[in-house]
Formats: structure tokens, sequence, C-alpha cells
């Protein structure tokens, strides 16, 4: 039911934008109610905007300031905590049309540029330049860069290279009141007054929406190759990950995959991968002699215990070893497929200390034991940050019970061995509970006081990171 | 004169403290007034305290909040902004004694520490662990790792591998009213709630009290070989530092002297400085294979029209040409001393976009000539950070006057230029005003919302980074 107040507002925020940039029936309004989040609930938006200026989503701020109406920023969606799901009766403001490259500057080694811009478009056009933009998330081909920055993005070569916020210089963000603020700097260094720029990196959304970022670039990186090793126990590949960082390796890439993943992906076929091992870790390097340093670390994993060691000798087999990591969804998938109902994958996200991974790695095994669940873990070992990935069928209430079970103990287990709830997916609706029982409460109320200072009446995706 | 408040709040402080915690003599109390910021107004403080734990912290916060006396919190007063400057009647709350190392963790390449440790003695520390700690400003023997996060300090080797804020995992802090705040994690990556932690680094005392540190640690870097090279302009040397950066060099060192810095080492009997040369650029590289990368860069600074080339051959020769860098602040000093008067030097901190040195290097000779005054500029040309430094007679009314106007020139020619009034020193008192200019107004609205979130009744550290 349309109310009289709807009515007012929703013409207000028509008549400052073009008709094109509105979406108002029904279809569209329930494809951009949600992201990618299992478990997290989702309401109907009153109306989804799409404007293409700064100028735009002012007025749009503007008008939801002054009708104290809620607005959900959202990007490509490919978010997996609920961060950008809709409020019944909200505004979503899709920043998605707002996707153009401001300016690339090679001499500052610099990048500014629209938050709707996916991460793969702007990889590519930095890499005309001879320029790279590491963060690498799963989701490159269409997640934003607004979205990485909203959530602190993260992928596989953060463990060489850094995670989105270690490359966002500067910001520019509409306010809840449609007040533009602008943060941070363009040049390498700067120390001039509060540091709001990283406090906006992983804010969701919640203090103000991004609409314009300005990232450093690295020089494109040298070539790369890739090892393969697999164990008989997961405490063998901690072993080898505890001596590849204890002999100062830096690896451009460090996955680990569990018994359950190594079996699916040997399943699909992959060569490398056989049906005894308990553990499979890839090594990619991309320094001036990856050859050497690999030939280094495969004799660091045969110390370690490893049953088979690969090493690339060429590009060609290089691509094959990554492909082993590559395929889990897909196996995970295959998997799913054989399984009755309606299956679905749900992909977690927790860290641990690097030296924690491999007893978190028999827990998490344990856990899917005790509820009879179909869980592989895999993730960056590099980092400490792994991805248990639940497949499960979503129409069996008693499975689905089981599943949110077994995620609340994977949490528990994260926190207990010294880690945290998220590594890199962020908080969204999801784990906003888990979020009390990892912050100390003193530190969760001064959180709650900086979301007054920059959104004192709550109309900024309310109910994301913070209750 | 002391008031009858002022002998209830110090009788309390006193209470809470073992007796060689306090410090009340006149000396003392003047010896910890300031740092070693010039321009910067001191007041004298009520008492100094030393505290050597946590809770002795919480008690002086307590007594603080509940007499509402200012409290400054002091690391080595080696900043060179009055960050750590006292106000009439406060508290000087110095963390020098709060200097232990509370765990070392190599297989999580990671250090827990007091934030009263010298960054030298950390890295001592690390570095038999195999580890490595970069952030190296140039007080490194004496500075505080505390005062290091607390301005978010640089250093030399930040052009490769970052500075403080790049390596600040998590914070422990008391707060304004005596509360534990911790912040921040132990795992490599963590997006869990608002970065609470990277809005302490930079914020010089004024959000609370830095108790404790966990910091990120790099294994040990390879050897460093180092070039030197000089140029007849300024622009040749840009254009050098151009072809090197458009490369896709990343250095280790990238060091840039002025006409009259470059002068002044020569003078000194440094072998490789000629007295015809306008700048002077150093470069140390410290990847697999350094020579051959010296090799690449000394011939892009060749084409780039180079007078003379120096690349080192070895360790011995590597050190000397370091040493040219080094014998600036002496070169400076030797100046100085055949200068009338009391003569003193002010060494500044801005940042510009990495293409805009040279330029900025030509207005900084300008605005020496129309100052008439004796202005050295080096820096950190891979940051794009210099540090001109201004030698003038400080018992010189009129000397002292066209030294500040020439910083205020300075600044205003960084910030036109695109850049930032501070890279790695901070704001404290002395560019507050500056800070001004350089942040929107609604950004410094919501620095100042963050700050009453902190500290309600404005009693830490009063009038640093904010007024």
């Amino acid at each position: 039911m349309t109310t009289q107040t709807e009515v007012s507002w929703m013409g207000a925020l028509r008549a400052g934008l073009p008709a094109d940039a509105v979406l108002e029936d029904a279809a569209s309004r329930a494809a951009y109610s949600r992201d990618s989040a299992p478990f997290s609930p989702a309401g109907e938006p009153a109306i989804v905007v799409l404007p293409t200026t700064v100028a735009e989503v002012q007025h749009v701020m503007r008008t939801a300031h002054a009708f104290g109406v809620p607005v959900v920023p959202q990007g490509a969606r490919t978010g997996l905590a609920g961060a950008a799901n809709a409020d019944d009766g909200c505004i979503v403001l899709s920043l998605l049309r707002m996707n153009r490259i401001l300016e690339i500057d090679p001499g500052n080694r610099l990048v500014r540029c629209e938050p709707g811009i996916t991460n793969r478009a702007l990889s590519d056009a930095v890499r005309e330049h001879g320029l790279f933009f590491p963060p690498d998330p799963a989701s490159t081909d269409t997640c934003t860069i607004g979205g990485n920055i909203a959530v602190g993005a993260g992928g596989l070569c953060c463990v060489k290279y850094g995670v989105t916020a270690d490359y966002v210089l500067g910001l520019v963000a509409v306010l809840a009141d449609g007040r533009l603020m602008p943060m941070g700097r363009t040049t390498v260094k700067g120390v001039a007054g509060y540091d709001l720029t990283h406090l906006f990196v992983g804010s969701e959304g919640t203090l103000g929406v991004i609409v314009e970022a300005v990232l450093a670039l690295r020089p494109i990186r040298p070539p790369s190759l890739a090892m393969l090793a697999t164990f008989g126990t997961a405490t063998a590949a901690g072993e080898a990950i505890a001596r590849i960082i204890a002999e100062g390796h830096v690896p451009s890439a460090l996955e680990l995959m569990d018994k359950t993943s190594s079996h699916a992906v040997a399943e699909l076929g992959h060569p490398m991968l056989s049906a005894d091992a308990s553990a499979t870790l890839i090594v990619e390097c991309d320094g001036n002699d990856p050859a050497n340093e690999l030939a280094s670390i495969a004799g660091l994993c045969r110390g370690a215990g490893a049953l088979q060691v690969t090493v690339a000798a060429d590009q060609a087999e290089s691509k094959s070893v990554l492909e082993a990591r590559r395929l889990v969804l897909p196996a995970m998938q295959a998997q799913a497929a054989r399984m009755p109902g309606r299956p679905t994958a749900f992909i977690e996200d927790v860290a641990v200390p690097r030296t924690k991974l491999a007893p978190f790695i028999d827990q998490i095994a344990s856990i899917a034991e005790k509820y009879r669940l179909y869980i592989s873990t895999v993730g960056h070992a590099g980092d400490g940050n792994l991805h248990p990935t639940v497949v499960f069928d979503k129409d069996d209430p008693d499975a689905f019970k089981r599943a949110q079970d077994a995620y609340d103990a994977i949490m528990a287990a994260g926190l207990a061995l010294g880690g945290t709830i998220t590594g890199e997916h962020g908080v969204g609706i999801l784990k906003r509970d888990w979020l009390r029982r990892e912050l100390d409460p003193v530190n969760l109320e001064m959180q709650r006081g900086i979301k007054r200072i920059f959104d004192p009446t709550g109309i900024l995706n309310p109910g994301k990171v913070l209750e």
C-alpha cells in the first residue's frame, strides 16, 4: 500500500532525477532487493534509483533526509554479508551507472574513478598504462570498486600486495544530509587530520555514499610461476606454511585447500590432485626469479612431509596449477548438483592467526561431521583467511538449521583461536550479532557514536554493521 | 600559584601512582614541556607522570576526567609539530617508561609492545627473529613507537615498504574517562566494524592514550646497494624520477637533495657531490638483483641529463653514497655555525604529487630568495614528500618573522600544487591553521564530531590537530 507521505517523497525524489534513473516496477524492486548473502533478511524497496552524477546522489540524500526515508547504497550486489540488502520501503541507491574512470595518472601511479566501475574494468584500464590494481576478489569481473571499498575487499594476491584499504588514498562521499565531503589526498603520504578515508573503508554505506575514489596503483607485476603440493594432513600443510613464512618468502599467492575441496577438484579430473591428499597447498611467486624461489619452497614442502610436489616449468603448467584453486567453486557446484532438493553453497569468511590454520581446518572438519554437512574449506593461507563453504539444501528446514548452527560453530571456533569473524567479506546483517561477540563493548559504543556523527537520524543503510 | 583545587586533584593523582612515577620539580616540568617544534607555544605542566602500567594510565585519566584537568600524552618529544607541547597546568603523561616488548610472534610476523619503546629498540629486537619493522624516521634511535603511531611517522624506506599506518594491526587505548578500549586485531586481514585503529594513527593523543600496539612485520630485507646522480637543474632530476617511476622500479629509497643541500654536503667534503650540481638524487635498491636494477636506473638518470652518476660496486661504496643524505643535517648545522646570533634549523614537511617535485623545489628556491633565508630542501622523492629546512637566527625578530612567512609561503605553494601540509610529521599546534586551509569544512566538522565522541569534555591533548 502506498501512503500519502510515500507519494510526496517519491514525487520529490523523481523531480530531481531523469526518468531513466528511476525504477519502480515490482521486478526491478525485487531484483535490487538483496546481495549474494544467504541467511540475511531483505525487505522490499519502495524505489530504485540509478543516478549518474554526484549532484543526483546529493538530491537523493537531501530528499531522503528531508522525509526521513532509509537509503541503501548498492554496488553490484556480489557481497556475501547482506550489507546491500534493502529495507522495506527504502530507497535503493545503486551506483552502477556511475562507472567512469575520471583520471589515470601514471606519473603519480594513481587513478581517480567513480564507484560503479567494476574491479575488472578498472584493472584493465590501468594495465594499458603499465599499472596494476592488486585487490582481486573472486567476483573481480562484476564487483564494483565502490563495493570493494565499502566492504574492504581482499583477494588472492593480498598476501603479497595488501587489501583494498591499502590502495585507497582519498574518497569523496555524499553524507546523510546530502552534503559533499572530500577526504584523504592525492599524494603518496599524508597525515593531515584524522584518517576519515579509512574510516569509510569497510563502513558498508553506513557513514556516507562514496561517489569518487583516488586509488594508488603499482607497476605491473612481473610474470609469476606456481607450484602445488599435496599433504596427508592439514597439520603437515600448516607446517609447510610455517616454514615458508619463517624462511622469509613472500609469495604472491599462498592458497590452502582442505581434504573435501582437494577431493572434489580431484574428482573433476584435475591431474595434479590426488584422492589420498588431505590438504593441498598452491604457491605462486612473482619476484625476480620465481623459479628459484619456488624451488626453495618446494624443498620446504617436502621437508614438511608433502606427498607430492609439482612445480610448474612454464606459464602453461603454472596456469594448470592455479586452475586447481579456481575449480573449487565449480567442484562444489558439481557436488551440489548430486544433492537432492535445491542445494546452495554458502561461502564463509573467517581469519585466524596464520599459525592457527591447521587446527582451525581440523575443527571445521569436526563441525562438518557433527552437523552432518558437506563443508569444503579453501583460503588464503598466507593471510590466515579461510573460506569454509557449506553446501546444503535450502528447502530442507533441518539442513538449513544445521547449516546455520555450523556457521555459528565456525565463527566461535575462529574467535576462540584469536581470529576475526570476517577477513574480507564484511559484517552486513549476517555478522552483526557476531560483531558484538568479537568487539569490546567500549569499542562498539565508540563505533555507534561515530555512526551518529555522520548519520544522526539513522537513514543510511540502517541496521548494517551496527544495530 | 597552586590553588586548592589543584592540590586536591594532584593529591588524588599522586595517591594512585608510585612516588617515582611523579615529577613535580620545576626543572622536570620544564624539560617535559615541549617537543622539538619551533614556532609552537608551550605551557607549563602542573605535574609530569611516568606510569609503568596500564592501570596507572587508567588512574591518571580517571583522575583527570573527574577533575577536568587537561592531559598531554608524550613520547620522546622528537615530534616537529608541537603535538606533545604542554598546556599551562596540565598533566604531562609520558609513556617513556612503558617500553616493554610483550610478545614477538615470528610465525605470524607480528610484535606486541608498549608505546614507550624506541623504534630502534623494537627494530633491533625483531631483527633477532629475522624480522623487519620498516618505518624509519630520522629520529629512529630515540623516537617511540607510540609517538610514531600518534603522528603517523614515515621515513626513507617508506617509498617501498609503506608508513607506520601500514604496520599497525591493533591498538589498546585508555580513553579520556579512563576506560580501556581494545581495537583492531592480531590477524593479517580483518574488516570487522569501523576501523578505529587507523583513526587513532595520526590522532596525536587527542582521542585516547595508546598503551599497547600490535604491529605487522616483514622478513628482513635483502642487502641493498645505492647510487648517486647529480643534475644541473631540479627539473632534470625530476625527469629522472619520472622515468624511474614510469619504468616500474620500486627502489627502497629515492631521495632528492636540492642545490643548497648538495652544495653544503659538498663543502663538508663528500667526494661524490660536486659544487656545480643543482640537484642530487640518491637511489637505493634491495631487490633480488640490486646491481642490475641500479644499472638500469643509472641509464635512466643519464638519459635525463645527469652530470655524473656513481653506482656503488659494493657495500662500502653504498654506505658512502647514503652518507651524502645523512650528512645533510650536519651540513646545515655547519652552515648555521657560521651565522651570527643563535641560529636554529627548522625542518619542514610537505608532500606533493610526485610529478610536482621539480616545480615545488624551484618555488622553494624562489621563496628562499624572496625572504633572504637559507633554505635547503631534501626529501623522499619517491613519495613526493619534501623537508625544506630553514636555518635562521631565532634571536633576530626580523629573521624569525621572515622564517615564519617563508614557512607559510611553502605551505601555500604545496597546497596549490595539489599537495598536503604534512606528509609524516603531523599537525600538532604548528599546522592547525593550515589544516583548515587544506581540509573541506564539512570534513573538519566531522573530525570535530569524532573528537567529541571520544573526549566529550576536551581534556585529551586540547588544541592539538583541531582547535
